[in-house]
């Protein structure tokens, strides 16, 4: 299966420290090495960075990790093929436009045997179960309301629908468009709240460790989602299968009650 | 105004030459500096690189010089900004989802009083003309089509469109679907079809020569479609304001009556 990264914070911040470990997994300390993408949002637009090479290897994740993009929202997964050839097409994350807003959804698991939707707002490009999925949520959430719903109603619904999808296997995702980060854990899933007072952190993959009391400001707030925890002298905490979080401002404003 | 650049070929082609030129044009050559963008189509799947930053100093852009990504449909752009301030969400290419297919679009030009639509599919997410000229084209395409209709017959439709747009102000710009790349000439556009026998091409913004005999086969064919030349010792052919060409496997396979 494949590994997820998101981050949800009060100020633009960047990823370089947890993309430092995380990007190993794709063909060094992990054997996802199926390609790879991240997804960063600048207020109402997007980066969409995919590479169909391991991560350890991309000329793309090297751009990453030079240049420091500032984010409230990103999504990243290095890709371990289950359903669908490796092409860039099937490289997570996916990016569809919904109410002037453009969504931003990443997978990890593997849905048997769900159904292929012939949407009438969106349609799969490429081959995956993933994408059908997305694409799935996307239609439901649409063919609902033809405008943003509020907050609560839009995380009730998401929650519906990642009960009904996640009968036909593992489920765990993330979603953002920009306002909010949605993580879902079917199987794996854990996060951490980093906010003041701000300790060292040193990463599970390499020997690499940061103060963050160095490079941060008494207000930063950022949470950290990740498949497996990304640090080994932190408390991750793991979501429990069915549950479902809303992340805004780098805290967890609404969780469903898990199943 | 912006800088355009479309590149269409019969075989994945890299476009390391003319963008080496072209990106000079982000405040070296020229003033365009308010950010630029690049779409290169891999099969069905799609990179979509952008950056707020002058391509002449941009990061993402030394990516796109240092890695040979290989593509038969291209599309740049240069924004120099008339409507919409510098961010991401309004930087070009603009991509979205229709009929299972990734479709970018680039502009050039101003439209004055462009009508703001409110799509049923598609949805404007930043606040150019450009993007909501875009998302009214695919508006009119998709409810027009549930399905991909004939070649003929979208190119009618996207022609008729683009003569409805153009009374707003000048509309170059280039489509693609990853099948056939449009352009559309409303005051500037300029293409050259590169095919054996190859020759030297030599760059108008800075002095690089490339010997097109030595990096090729007898059976490549390139249609490099700009805003200007981007060689000086090679033919380019103008398209007429309001010529719409429709280019595939670097041939220009369909061309409307100019206006």
């Amino acid at each position: 299966m494949c590994q997820l990264l998101g981050m949800n914070c009060n100020t633009p911040t960047d990823i370089l420290f947890s993309f430092e470990g995380f990007h190993k997994r794709g063909g060094e300390t992990d054997h996802h090495a199926d390609g790879w993408g991240i997804a960063f949002f600048e207020d109402k637009g997007c980066r969409l960075l995919l590479d169909d090479k391991p991560s350890i290897t991309s000329p793309v994740a090297k751009l990453v990790r030079d240049y420091p993009i500032k984010s409230k929202h990103v999504i990243a997964h290095i890709r371990k093929a289950t359903q669908g050839i490796i092409n860039l097409a099937n490289t997570h994350p996916f990016m569809r436009e919904m109410w002037g807003q453009y969504w931003i959804f990443a997978h990890n698991g593997n849905l048997e045997n769900f159904p292929q939707h012939q949407g009438c707002y969106y349609q799969a490009v490429g081959t995956t179960d993933s994408e059908q999925a997305f694409c799935y949520l996307l239609e439901q959430l649409r063919s609902k309301w033809c405008q943003p719903p509020s907050q609560q109603a839009l995380f009730d619904e998401i929650n519906r629908l990642a009960a009904e999808i996640r009968h036909y296997g593992v489920f765990n995702f993330m979603l953002s468009n920009g306002e909010a980060l949605y993580s879902h854990c079917s199987t794996h899933l854990h996060y951490i709240i980093r906010q003041a007072p701000f300790n060292t952190a040193h990463l599970v993959d390499n020997d690499v460790s940061v103060d963050f009391a160095t490079v941060t400001t008494l207000q930063d707030r950022v949470a950290v989602i990740a498949t497996q925890p990304l640090t080994d002298n932190e408390n991750w905490t793991a979501l429990q299968n069915g549950e479902l979080i809303l992340f805004r401002d780098g805290l967890p404003l609404l969780r469903s009650t898990a199943h």
